[in-house]
C-alpha cells in the first residue's frame, strides 16, 4: 500500500468521523481523516454542540438561574452579562477539547489531511487546499461531512442582527429581545438559553407542534416554563419576509399578517448537509433535497464500501448518536461484531431546563395499543430539588401494567440528561418498575426521582 | 383495638421511621410514630443530612467553587459569606421538607405522638411530654430513634467555638481556620465544605487511615485535593485536651506533643444512639457500648416483634439505607415479601467534591483473590467536565477479566452521587463492562465517563 492509499478514509472529523476513524485504527487499519478546516472536530466542536453547551453552562451560572428560588426571579450573579464573558468560556473549552481530539487521533496514528474532499471515483478522493491538490486511494470511505445551517431567500442573514446559529457570538452586546425562527432542537435550545438571560424571546415555527418525537408532557412543561419567563410562541405561522423596520429593529412579517419585532433574529430552520461538496455522482451516490445520504442498518450507502454517519444521514443528528454510528460503521466495514442497543438510545435536549428520554413515548404506546401505566415524580418535592432551588421538573416512567416491564422514561428538568442513563440501563436489561422500589438510591439526589416515580406507578395499579 | 393500641409503633421519625411507618400504613395497619421533638423528621431533617447537604449546595454556589477553573482559585460569588446567608437557605429547605414529611404521614393516616418514649414492657410504651404522660400498646415496635453526637470529657464543648456538628450554624461569623477532630463521614464532609470556603482546615484523626470501606484511590484523591486547597491532615494522632490559648484561640493538645491552633474546633468523633432513653431492659433488650441495637437480616432484634433500623443499628448510618431498612422491617413484620439488593447498595459521601461507590473495592477483591481489571475515566478530559470547569474527578470501573462482569464502580467528583446509579443498575442486573461500550450516552454529560472508562478497561485486556 503506497503512502496515499488507506484502508479507510473518513471525510469529516466531527463525532462520527472521529469515532469511526479511531475504531478502524484500533483494528490495525491504516486510516486518514480529511477536514476542510485546519482544526479538527467538525461543527460539533466549532459551532455546534460544544459551543452551545458551554454557552448553556455559562448562562446557567452567570445568570444565577438555579438560585432564583432562593433569591427571587430577577437575581443574577453578573448584572451585565456580556458577549465577551460568554465567549471567554466557550473559547477556553473549545481550545482544550481540540487538544484532546488531536491527541486522540495522533495516539491512534490516524493521518489528518486538510482540504475539501471530492470523489473522482468510488475509491479515489481529491483533496484541495490552499497548498494544492492531492489524491488518496480509499478501500473504504466513511462520509461524516456534517451539516451547515440551512438558509432561506426570505431571511437575509447579515451576520449582525439577522443571524444563523453559527454567527451567535459575533456581536458585541446581547439583544434585549430576540426572534427565533424555527422550533427544532437548535431553535428551542437557544430560545430557552436567551430566555434564561431574561431576554424576551418570540419563537416562530411553521408547524403547529414542536419536537414531535418527544413526549408531549415534557414539551408542554418546557413551553409553560418558558412562557412563565416571558417567552411567546407563534406556532403554525410562516415567515414571509425579514427586514429592519424604521426604528432599526428587526421585523418578521408572517403569512397571517402579524408582525414580530425584535432587536435581533436567529434563523434556525434546519440544516443542510455538506454532501454537495463531495461530487457524489463520481462515486455512484446521490443525496436527497436536503443533502442527506441514505444508509442501511449498518450505515452502508448504496455503494457497499462507502458508509455514512452523523448529521449527514439525518435524524436524530446528535453528537452522541453520531459517535455510535461512526463506530458501528467501522466495525461493519472490517467485519468485526459490534453490539448496539438501538431500543435504548437516549435523546438529550439541552434546553433550560433540559429534557431527556429513552424508550417509548405515551403517544407511541397508545398508537401501538400497548396498555401502560405511568409513575411520576415532581422535582420540587425531592429534597435535592429543594436544595438546588429547583421549582420545576418531572420524571415520568412508563411501564407495562401486567409484566411491570419498563417501557420508557421521560425527564424534564435539572440533571435530566445525566440521570436518564439510569432508566436506560434498566430498560436495556429488560427490568421492571419494581427495580426502583427495591433499590437504594443515594439521598439526597435527583436520581431519587426514580424511586418516587416507581412507588407512584406501583400505587396506581 | 382501642384508641391507644397500634399494629405498629415507630419510635423516631427520621428516614427509617418515616418509611417504616408508611410501608406498614400502606398495608392497612394502624400505625403511630413517636418523636421527642414537636417537629417530625429526626436528626436527618433537623441537624443531619438535610441541613448539611443544603449547606453544601449553598457553599458550592456562594463560593463560586465550580467556577474557579475559569476565574481563578480565589474567585467567589459572594465576597463575604455570612453564617446568616448559609442559614437562610438551610431554614428554607428545612421548612419545606418538614411540610412534605408531615403531609405524607397524614395522607397515610399515621398518628403522630409527641414525647419521649420508654418501654414499660415489650408491648407497652410510655410517652412523656410537657403535657403529661400516656401509654400505648404496640403489637410491633420499630426502633428508629437515631443518634446524637458523641461527646468526650477531653473536649469541653461550649456551643460557641468548640462545637459538635449539631451546633454548626449558631455563631455569627465563619472561622478563619478550623480544627476538625474526627475524619469519619461527618468530619470529612464538613472539613471539605469549610475548605471550599477558603477556610484553612486541620483534620485530626486517631486512626492512621480514613473511611476504610471506601476505595483507597478515591480517598487519596479527596485528601490530595483538600491538601491542595490548604487543608492539613494529622492522622494517627490522639487529642489529649482542648482549651482556649492566651490569644483566645482554640488549641488542641495532641498525645505526640503537637499543638494545633484554630479559630474554632468541630468535634465529630462518632455518634451515640438515643437508645439509652428507651429503657430497653423492660423490653428484654440490650445495646452495645455506643448504644447500638443488634438486628438480624430482617432488622429484627432479639425480641421478635421489636425491630430496629437506621442509625441506631450502626453502619452505614446513611439516610438512604435507613429508608430501605425501615421499609424492609415493616414488610417482614407483616409477612409481605420485599425484595432488596444488598449487593448493590450505593454509598454517597457528600464531601466537596463528592464520593460515591457501589459493589466491591479493589481492596476487597484482592483479599478475596478475585482477579479483576480496571477502567478509568478522568473528569477533566470529558467535554462536560470542561464545560463545568471541573479540574479533578475520576470514575473507576472494576470488572472480571474473564467474564467481563461488573464488580464495582467508584467515583470521585462532580455528580458522583447521581451517576453512581447507572453503574448500580448494570451491577444489579449482572451486566458486563461491554454494556458501557455498546451503549449510547448523551453528549455532553458526566455520565459519559462510563463510556470512556469502559473503553479504557476493555483496552487493557
Amino acid at each position: 500500500m503506497d503512502a496515499t492509499s488507506y484502508d479507510l478514509v473518513v471525510v469529516g472529523t466531527g463525532p462520527a468521523g472521529q469515532k469511526g476513524a479511531i475504531a478502524a485504527a484500533k483494528l490495525g487499519k491504516k486510516v486518514a481523516v480529511i477536514d476542510r478546516k485546519e482544526t479538527v472536530g467538525g461543527v460539533c466542536l466549532h459551532t455546534g454542540t460544544i459551543p452551545s453547551k458551554t454557552l448553556r453552562e455559562a448562562i446557567l451560572y452567570l445568570s444565577g438561574f438555579r438560585e432564583r428560588t432562593f433569591y427571587g426571579r430577577d437575581y443574577s450573579v453578573s448584572k451585565d452579562i456580556t458577549v465577551a464573558e460568554l465567549a471567554f468560556r466557550v473559547q477556553k473549552v473549545l481550545g482544550r477539547e481540540l487538544e484532546i481530539i488531536r491527541a486522540q487521533l495522533n495516539r491512534n496514528r490516524v493521518a489528518t489531511l486538510t482540504g475539501t474532499a471530492r470523489f473522482l471515483d468510488a475509491n479515489t478522493l481529491e483533496i484541495t487546499s490552499a497548498e494544492g491538490t492531492m489524491r488518496v486511494h480509499a478501500e473504504h470511505v466513511l462520509l461524516a461531512c456534517g451539516t451547515r445551517p440551512a438558509h432561506s431567500a426570505t431571511v437575509p442573514l447579515d451576520g449582525k442582527r439577522i443571524i444563523d446559529s453559527d454567527q451567535l457570538l459575533l456581536g458585541d452586546t446581547l439583544p434585549r429581545d430576540l426572534i427565533v425562527v424555527g422550533a427544532g432542537i437548535i431553535g428551542l435550545e437557544y430560545a430557552s438559553m436567551f430566555s434564561a438571560l431574561n431576554i424576551k424571546v418570540t419563537v416562530i415555527e411553521q408547524r403547529p407542534t414542536v419536537l414531535d418525537f418527544v413526549d408531549r408532557e415534557m414539551i408542554d412543561s418546557l413551553l409553560y416554563f418558558m412562557r412563565q419567563r416571558g417567552a411567546a410562541f407563534r406556532l403554525g405561522e410562516k415567515v414571509l419576509s425579514v427586514a429592519y423596520d424604521d426604528r432599526n429593529r428587526v421585523v418578521a412579517m408572517l403569512e397571517s399578517g402579524k408582525e414580530v419585532h425584535g432587536d435581533a433574529l436567529l434563523y434556525a430552520v434546519g440544516r443542510q448537509t455538506n454532501a454537495d461538496l463531495l461530487n457524489l455522482e463520481a462515486a455512484g451516490l446521490t443525496a436527497d433535497a436536503r443533502g442527506r445520504i441514505a444508509v442501511n442498518g449498518f450505515y452502508q450507502t448504496g455503494v457497499p464500501h462507502i458508509y455514512a454517519a452523523g448529521d449527514v444521514i439525518g435524524f436524530p443528528a446528535l453528537a452522541s448518536t453520531a459517535m455510535d454510528q461512526g463506530r458501528l460503521a467501522s466495525c461493519h466495514m472490517f467485519g468485526t461484531y459490534c453490539e448496539s442497543r438501538p431500543e435504548a438510545i437516549p435523546y438529550g435536549i439541552y434546553t433550560i431546563p433540559e429534557i431527556s428520554m429513552v424508550g417509548k413515548t405515551e403517544q407511541e404506546l397508545t398508537e401501538a395499543k400497548v396498555p401502560y401505566e405511568i409513575g411520576v415524580s415532581k422535582f420540587e418535592e425531592l429534597a435535592k430539588g429543594q436544595m438546588l432551588g429547583v421549582d420545576t421538573g418531572l420524571l415520568k416512567i412508563l411501564f407495562d401494567r401486567k409484566t411491570h416491564k419498563l417501557l420508557g422514561v421521560h425527564i424534564f428538568g435539572e440533571q435530566a440528561t445525566e440521570i436518564i442513563h439510569i432508566g436506560q440501563a434498566v430498560l436495556a436489561f429488560g427490568g421492571t418498575i419494581d427495580y426502583f422500589r427495591d433499590t437504594v438510591f443515594n439521598y439526597p439526589t435527583m436520581a431519587e426521582a426514580y424511586k418516587v416515580a416507581g412507588l407512584d406507578g406501583l400505587n396506581r395499579l
